[in-house]
């Protein structure tokens, strides 16, 4: 495929090593896409010497200044009265205005969703935009949304959210019938909250192109019994958490064994080359890159303590999916939602 | 600790290798705890000889028998209907008539759950019995609850939850003052729902003697940051469900690393000895026996799929906590946030 220049906002300020880590990603990014150009947001004079340490980087980057940060610890109420002047305001303008057409930050996750919300607004017949991200499972990858961006979520928004989680994983895990399953306590149609059941009775009974499986549970996800798992953001959110957790904790009992004797020490330089790939494979970084996905432009979160390596696979997310235009393919999966499919598919209205 | 004698009821019709797994499962706990005896609900035809195996085991069982058993795929209204023949209802009954003080089960959980509160009702000022068990983390165990009794929680059960969290973590894990926190998708004061915020608010503000750390995230859960982890059925069921598809994704990564070359199986016979104590120490048998917490007598649920060695710890926590009186030590504390506390506890009333 011939690829299209394009052009995206990155926050130099966001993150725990911005913005020397943020550039040295648009470095690593540089070299993966060379399609690709980059409108920097941030404080110019901590900006251009970084740039300078990278040979050939300049030519791909303009800087934008921006006077003020928005801090992690900040108020989304402070973050917006101050906003006009942040990077993360200035960075999802410049998407809202076209300049550019996606917008990768590491920053504060509620100001950057609030302010990427005010600018870019929700894509038509979109109620609310969620958080959307891969996992690692025995197969390869599920897409699961909302992460954390909707503590509360109606049927409607899981209804939607299953469409958009679809798009999502056609895009970047290239599946044709990508299989949506609703996490839920238990496979059985009885359980769950009513809020579920009718969901799945939409995404069951509905004349919608999708290949619905159904209810799936906690260990479903890792398992990849499905290619896309929708759930609420509350859900969403200490499902990933509970699942970092885990691994990190796994891993912390390996290492102590590994060092618990003279023995174990010897057999881990034996086994090393071949748990590095099992690293590699769980590696957080290249799961790095959350989209806000249903908003007017393509908006990725990277994680906050990730490096240059990371934040380059954020950059290539938002990459991706503003190459293969995800949110055309959206807006035509819900046009035949709202179009082909009997008109009142939600029973109780817009709830 | 002189301890009084103990009647359990098991129910050896529950769970994937029944009879003959409950059967084993009791002649180890016979060995472990040598003041408690059991009365064995199920087919007696089918129980006595697994018994006649067992030397000297018949002097601490009596078999009661049933005559319809209740099937894993089985509906709950069928199941109370054809009811009070079964392993399960006659079990329960025993614990309500006093002729048993606790009653361990690998049975369907949902019918379960059902027949032990139609039997057993709620304890004095308890809304609702939630599901509790231990998770390791990197300093021991968490205790968590709800594990699934109930999808929708409100902001008294949430309460009540973490009173009653407290004193399985005393009893169980013997510690002093419980550290109790509640899941929740950020620590600041501003995340999550309403309920749990009016939850948190109650928590702190109220002379409750509770030592109440505040919000945890899902992470939270393995580092061990407290002691008690309080959360909805919901979510704590999809919480601990991924957890369990996390381990066992990172298990299934680990053995393809040591198969993956002869240099890594020859590395994995030097780290074996040590790797068996991870996997000891991360063992699900172990963590077997999940308490309906909240009810008038121990109900403990075992896994479907576990061995003997497993059912029998899972008769430990019942025996534990009988042997420790659980449900004194809650009223107690029950007591303290109802009498001792401003009355008006709950701004929403019984809601």
């Amino acid at each position: 495929m011939v690829k299209k220049d394009i052009i995206l906002s990155i926050d130099a300020m966001g993150g725990d090593g911005a913005p020397k880590t943020v550039i040295d990603g648009v470095a690593e990014a540089k070299s993966r896409y060379p399609h690709v150009k980059y409108l920097i947001f941030g404080d110019k004079k901590k900006i251009s010497p970084i740039i300078a340490t990278h040979e050939g980087l300049l030519a791909y980057c303009e800087i934008i200044h921006s006077e003020d940060e928005v801090g992690y610890e900040e108020t989304l109420s402070r973050a917006v009265r101050r906003g006009k002047k942040t990077s993360i305001w200035m960075g999802s303008e410049a998407v809202k205005n076209g300049d550019t057409q996606g917008f990768v930050s590491a920053g504060n996750t509620g100001v950057f969703m609030a302010m990427s919300k005010l600018n870019l607004r929700t894509l038509p017949n979109i109620e609310r935009p969620a958080l959307c991200s891969l996992f690692p499972n025995q197969n390869g990858e599920t897409v699961m949304l909302d992460l954390g961006a909707n503590s509360h979520c109606n049927v409607r928004n899981l209804v939607e959210f299953s469409i958009m989680g679809m798009c999502f994983s056609k895009i970047i895990s290239g599946i044709n019938k990508p299989l949506v399953g609703l996490l839920n306590v238990g496979s059985e149609e009885m359980k769950g909250t009513e809020k579920i059941k009718e969901a799945s009775s939409i995404l069951k009974n509905s004349d919608l192109d999708i290949n619905f499986y159904g209810f799936v549970e906690g260990d479903d996800i890792a398992l990849g019994t499905v290619d896309v798992v929708v759930t609420d953001g509350f859900t969403g959110n200490v499902s990933l958490k509970t699942a970092e957790g885990t691994a990190k904790l796994y891993t912390s009992f390996l290492k102590s064994a590994f060092e618990s004797s003279l023995l174990s020490r010897l057999g881990y330089l034996f086994i090393k080359p071949s748990l590095n790939k099992v690293i590699t494979k769980t590696d957080p970084r290249k799961y790095n890159g959350a989209l806000f996905i249903g908003l007017n432009g393509i908006v990725v979160k990277s994680h906050g303590g990730t490096d240059a390596f990371g934040f380059a696979n954020a950059i290539g997310v938002a990459v991706d999916l503003v190459d293969r235009n995800l949110n055309k393919s959206i807006a035509e999966e819900l046009d035949r939602l709202y179009e082909n499919s009997d008109k009142h598919i939600f029973t109780n209205g817009i709830q």
